[in-house]
């Protein structure tokens, strides 16, 4: 399971509660958590976790296809191979009407996943698209204390829920985007790009310090290499550069993926892959520039769409997986059911069944990356080996059981129990 | 899911640190444990658990068909549908050599499966089969002696860990058993069934007074209530009565088998279904009194044979767990690998893939059985209703998280989020 430098290996030390080293004897080693996130969306299952929406407004309330009973079978089929959700803030649907901001439904959400172990980002605190209608009468500078507002509440009620947020989403297209008017490209204009970075930065930064905020966008360009110089020169603390990877006009391949991998590693900063997509049917056509513009009425999974699927996704996570500078990857969805521009994007088909990617990537993520139960026998000085991904570990003797982090660098670790 | 009374209903009422009903909005109710216990035998995870057993002895200390690489694929399986297992504790195997004891690979398993939230049993401390050989040339009072130890040692060591235990299995035919010499009925002919049985549980009871002691027998018989019925009267304290429902010679109908709790019911005691197979291949032919007699070389599941076990094992688990007065149900076997007898009596078959019966018990006990997680909204009150099986359940909302049991005659409770 060598994949790049991710396989760690450390000599773990038994002690009992005095320190005394344990005498020979067996201890089950097993893996509880990856340290790379491993992400889906969570858009699914808001209707069932955070109960489905009400009132007047209720219709854009909705995020994700599923509505309860059909999020219900998809939940274990999610935490079977996912530890990273991102849950959806899409300003327009979380709140439509001002000043009526849907926490509620997504705070309970985003702490059930918490509370099973799932690591939660929020997506995204700034954006041009999806805005709430009541913006666009606003002035400009009403806009921005609209904008500086809605990061500072949100990011200090989710505070300790969710610390992982993309601050600002596809700020290179932000000033020049002309599929609809908005308040915010609006503002972009007059600011400039490198302002609404450090505008959604240093609000979520101080609504929150711990939060980890992330720059995300879908230009892959020196554009987007441009713009991250920028605003590194212009001193914001950018904590993680996200990079979406739709691939609905094909798999762009280990090379040309490495290739991009290398070009945004050279800041030295963590790299998420934020939006992944591989297709299990006809590709769009190469001419299509943005995405939206591709509306079919039907566009269907097939048998040799899903095997080609399958294969391209354990390739494309072995070559993600294998780099070193990428912290988390994150698929873009779990089922077809309601999938963006209706696309057969999904690891689970429309009536939930797994196609051969889902099992595939379980496979490789709870199978040949991750270390299963299992009884090792300690040497007579209580030593043992453990070598295995990144993450939280838990050991179990006679006597006790523990946990343990296997971290980069260190080689030693005592553990007690 | 109505079976006989254990779906129960409640009114939660959600309230804050400070005593303050919730306000309107959503809870995720969800299960997270049943108070029945969902049982299967955990032999075959022992080597994987707790080690292979090694020394020169080693052949005799094996349990269970599946050594630690053939049972690894298997767990997630076992903890898929199972929340109870029944550990070996055969004296032959588990001290081949007087005073080298099998502990630490023991305890290490089940301290594995407790930490998961398995309830680990014990099975069983008295017993005239598998008897180890050391035992045959001692005098009927180091024989005693030696029991006596063995359960006091036992039973302490792994109290905690293990706090329910067959305390004796089979009594009825002990004095009587012909099949081999062996000490311990030897000793049963002196000292007649009752005080077998008291001795049995006494010791045990001495040396943890919180475990739970069971009486189990395959013999359902008159002769088996008659010796409960003494016990009872000569003043032993019997927790559980143990009933092993072997059907290698065909599913015995809901009828026989209602009967059969009934009639053992009336001694007022909680009953364990203790040992329950039923086949996906041949049946064993009905004049076979010994099971054990029946020797073929090869007992292959057959599609025919699966579609009546899963049948056969929906009909007899809503039987049983329709009877108020059963407390749990184990199945004996996982796997055809290594099954008792080589009979195709496992839940999956020898290469680890789910025979139909696995996945119809799967949909009983976490589907239709269980309370999967789901957002309610809250009355003005901070009330909601609950139904569900009996057991550990998880209340979620926008401030927090809980647990709370849903136990008979609770038809109120308040839970602090």
């Amino acid at each position: 399971m060598e994949v790049g430098g991710r396989v760690l290996r450390a000599r773990l030390k038994l002690v009992d509660a005095d320190g005394e080293a344990m005498r020979r004897g067996p201890v089950v080693i097993e893996q509880i958590a990856h340290a790379f996130g491993f992400g889906n969306i969570g858009f699914d299952f808001v209707g069932l976790l955070g109960g489905e929406p009400s009132g007047p407004d209720a219709d854009e309330r909705v995020f994700g296809g599923a509505d309860a009973d059909r999020a219900a079978p998809l939940l274990p089929a999610l935490l079977d191979v996912f530890d990273t959700v991102t849950l959806p803030f899409y300003w327009r649907g979380f709140e439509p009407v001002r000043g009526e901001p849907d926490t509620e439904r997504l705070l309970t959400t985003a702490r059930w996943f918490a509370s099973h172990g799932v690591r939660v980002k929020g997506h995204p605190l700034v954006w041009h698209t999806l805005t709430p209608h009541w913006l666009d009468d606003l002035t400009d500078a009403e806009v921005e204390a609209a904008i500086r507002a809605r990061i500072e509440r949100d990011v200090s009620r989710f505070a300790g829920v969710i610390d992982l947020w993309d601050a600002i989403n596809e700020a290179v297209i932000l000033p020049v985007f002309t599929a609809e008017e908005n308040a915010v490209t609006r503002l972009a204009q007059r600011k400039g790009r490198v302002e609404m970075v450090r505008m959604a930065f240093e609000t979520a930064r101080a609504a929150n310090p711990s939060a980890r905020l992330v720059l995300n966008d879908f230009d892959l360009s020196e554009d987007y290499e441009r713009l991250i110089a920028e605003c590194l020169d212009a001193g914001i603390a950018i904590d993680a550069i996200g990079l979406q990877t739709h691939m609905h006009q094909g798999y762009r391949g280990e090379e040309q993926v490495a290739g991009i991998l290398d070009r945004f590693a050279r800041f030295g900063l963590p790299l998420q892959l934020t939006e992944t997509t591989l297709l299990s049917g006809d590709l769009m056509p190469p001419h299509i520039v943005d995405l939206n513009d591709y509306v079919v009425d039907s566009w269907p999974s097939t048998p040799e769409g899903e095997a080609r699927q399958a294969d391209e996704v354990v390739r494309h996570y072995r070559t993600v997986v294998g780099h070193p500078a990428v912290e988390s990857l994150t698929y873009w969805g779990l089922t077809d059911d309601g999938a963006w521009l209706g696309a057969p994007a999904g690891l689970l088909r429309a009536d939930a069944s797994p196609k051969p990617a889902y099992l595939a990537l379980r496979e490789l993520i709870r199978g040949e990356w991750w270390h299963a139960p299992r009884a090792v026998e300690t040497d007579a000085s209580g030593l043992v080996d453990v070598h295995g991904f990144a993450g939280r570990y838990r050991a179990t003797t006679a006597t006790g059981v523990t946990e343990f982090d296997l971290t980069p660098g260190e080689a030693e670790l005592t553990v007690r129990v």
